[in-house]
């Protein structure tokens, strides 16, 4: 199979790197040609354009920053939807809002195309290792299709439902992560301010009904878990501005059916002091710092 | 051993029927005849007054619904330690606060006798199938003392650090289960508005960065999970005016360092909005309501 | 002068009538014929589409429901700006966002058309009496010319600043309101659960440092203010759907600039329940609701 | 009239000045002994204890930092009740809490003296200015026999209600100040980012829906009011440790009722966080500071 892939920043290199390792032929483009030529490093072939990469692939894949740059890169008179062939099965992996994959599903089965939207979950360690948990909206057909060239990227795949429904869970997920992130903060720093050990305080959570992700595995107080960003100067992980963004979607999508988010909405205030303050590019749990002495 | 218990509630009955089980002397009171006359059933031996029954018990455990009565109880001219022996061992399992658990335990030590503060975790199945977790502050010796006993109710025994430190521990826990409780009700009811079944939804999150306890075990979005209490009328568990009690004490806690602990105050906001509209003695899942259609 | 007047909804046709009070001839435009008729009865002359109006016109006034509309009406192919004259003066009156008030203003200027945003505050009962504010944001010249045709429509006419600070102060002026509008409720609801009266503890607001322009003219609690919506079933005033609409153009304004809005954003959220519940048609004053018994 | 006065601080101090001003012998007592001297300068008769101060007394004023001081002074065994004649008449100023100045005014009505609940509004420069307002909770009798003295020391003193009205008054006027203080912030920054000159915007506020007491008269952001404490490097004024005071005393009245106040549990973290940064002593206007570049 010839798959194009676009879209080759850190979470698309590992994930083509996934795909290479199969043996399938992957033509790889992205604004940035480093990006490029680090994909062919890996043994892609080039693309000079969107366009030329559509008219050739089988199945085309993209990882791109935000909904406007998805619709743009899919729906453009330049873009994927224009030039793929009659058949063609379009996987989009970026994180975008369920009204907009609705809609680029729609436009892609009036012309022929077959498009799904498969939000991931697992960040760049999950891409590294093709542990990614990929969250599936489309028809049934779509599904199965892309179902064996998921598999090579991760071990999870969902069908959640009709397009837009990747989307939706993936918001879903998102809001807990954010929200924990800072209940989390909260409950280590008041332990800590009670005289509590830190690691003392983690383990008790992490045998307890506060237990969750966040505490297990990605305990925002320093040197609570060694590998975690926050042991790690707040580096690596998931960035601040990319919570926001991710929160901001679901905040959207929630306004139109005029469903309340308060935890939600507040969540998203304390990211953006973060960012305001400059910490923007730093992991989500840098956050803490609002809350420790 | 000669074991005397005090407070004869949800919780104390059946933690009073595990140490009754294993053949201990226990001696019974509460305020509530017809609570001692459940306690005397089970095999207990009734008693007439606090005073009378920290007269003969080598070890006395409280089991009680708030710091007020906690410190009456425990410290009053009738209470526990003016009549309780020279080294007797009071073990006081009531959700207090950190503060007035350290103040007991001084007065306490003041006078000769040992004090551990033993909060839980677990609930009602917990304390009737003796699998609670006991978090417990004190010192070393009163710890290993009140081990073996507390044993005999629960799996997980912890020592938290000095006098209030399981309190403490108890207050870091909860707050976050009140959060993730309002967090996943957010995440739930915009999911189903976005078009997504309630159970994929959670199995997704179940297997992704916005797992919780909550989620899991006690997802608040009715016909989730079958035996939750969301799933049963929201009725039984953890009623919502104990988690106001237990968010307050958290808020209080933090009061005194200025802890900031913004999440945990606007999640007791909402259970107090739940209690305002007549859901006090509701699970607190039953918060879930203020969100879905 | 001939002037063109979009929009004749509650607030358009009090302002077109002014208009007409003082001599000038109005064409009118509305997507509803029966708003067409309405402003004909006053005296307006009927214009069949946007371009028929805007090619008369020497100046063109708008006021619409929202930013894409806005958009759309002015800047589309079929638009004021692709027919109006060369010179003419076009002032936005619609409640839109800063950025697509600067968009249309550069827009406008590129074709030699003159654009200013004039937002208002002072609701129907303003528009009626002639007695809005409009706050102005467009080059000294646009709100030169924009003043004395204000000027029959208001009595207080503010240049903010360039083009869209007078969007960017309606918002700020608006998110205000918002947030005094739930905080009068807490507080009002607070001092009847403590036995105050509610006119006595208004009238102490009123004195001290927590009056506001809510307390002392828009009180939410029923019957404090005779003529405010919350004495007469919470009908009229200010819908909770546009306080929403205003709020998160607000938000969205604020989140480019990371800028944190936390008590914009958690009141949005309250106008959502209240909304979600059924409410969203209601005065905003209804959010008291929630809070009272 | 011989008329005593505890507690000689910021407030205390100009208050007593004005009651000497009009000719009263007014005896002295703090437990500084540098703040009698102070008194004594002005004229005051130093008082060696509470108790001699009660016992030589008509009438005793109280202005006393939190609810267990009063309550200690008030009510204890060396406390003004213990120690006044028959008939004396107590006014307390202080802030307090509804619950504890009802339960004063039992306690004190037993043993046949009237007391009233006053707290202030207006700060220290209305302490100067003899232009407080007094929020008077308490008997017709008591309120008639203490408002010729308070008029020495203010120029508005309304009859809220029986005892602890005065009180709650004061506690639902200070929660919107409270919030008022943090939206003004909001508001203000949000323009600025938006390019708004910060008076420009103030002006307007003042002049629309959003006007209140702050914007107004102690707008948070620097430079717009000339002689607000923002203007003067956040000093003078209310200080942010008094505001958290205040607002935990209003979120814990409401804990009773149950009564949802969600605007002020946020308003008093964000104090929480200045105090947690060290501004605890700054006044309430620096909260701004998290919300500005």
């Amino acid at each position: 199979m010839d798959i194009g892939f676009i879209g080759l920043g850190h979470m698309g290199l590992p994930m083509l790197g996934n795909l290479l390792a199969t043996g399938h032929t992957v033509r790889a483009f992205d604004t940035s040609s480093g990006a490029i030529a680090q994909a062919v490093e890996r043994g892609a072939l080039p693309s000079r354009s969107v366009a030329e990469l559509a008219a050739s692939a089988d199945v085309v894949i993209t990882m791109l920053p935000t909904p406007s740059v998805v619709r743009g890169v899919i729906c453009g008179p330049d873009g994927v939807l224009a030039h793929a062939r009659q058949g063609a099965l379009v996987i989009d992996c970026s994180t975008s809002d369920p009204h907009t994959a609705a809609e680029i599903e729609m436009i892609g089965a009036a012309s022929g195309k077959t498009v799904v939207d498969a939000p991931v979950s697992g960040g760049v360690p999950g891409a590294k290792a093709a542990t990614l948990t990929f969250m599936v909206g489309g028809s049934d057909l779509g599904f199965e299709s892309a179902r064996p060239i998921l598999s090579v990227m991760g071990k999870n795949i969902v069908h959640c439902g009709p397009a837009g429904s990747g989307q939706a869970a993936k918001l879903c997920n998102n809001l807990l992560l954010g929200v924990s992130t800072i209940a989390v903060s909260e409950s280590m720093c008041l332990g800590v301010s009670l005289g509590l050990a830190p690691d003392v305080l983690a383990q008790i959570i992490n045998t307890s009904s506060g237990r969750c992700w966040v505490s297990e595995v990605y305990n925002p107080y320093p040197g609570v878990v060694a590998d975690a960003p926050a042991s790690n100067g707040f580096s690596g992980g998931f960035a601040c501005d990319l919570m926001i963004k991710d929160l901001s979607l679901a905040l959207d999508s929630a306004h139109n059916s005029r469903q309340p988010l308060p935890m939600t909405a507040l969540s998203k205030q304390f990211f953006q002091v973060l960012s305001h303050q400059g910490g923007g590019s730093k992991d989500i749990s840098a956050v803490v710092g609002l809350f420790k002495k």
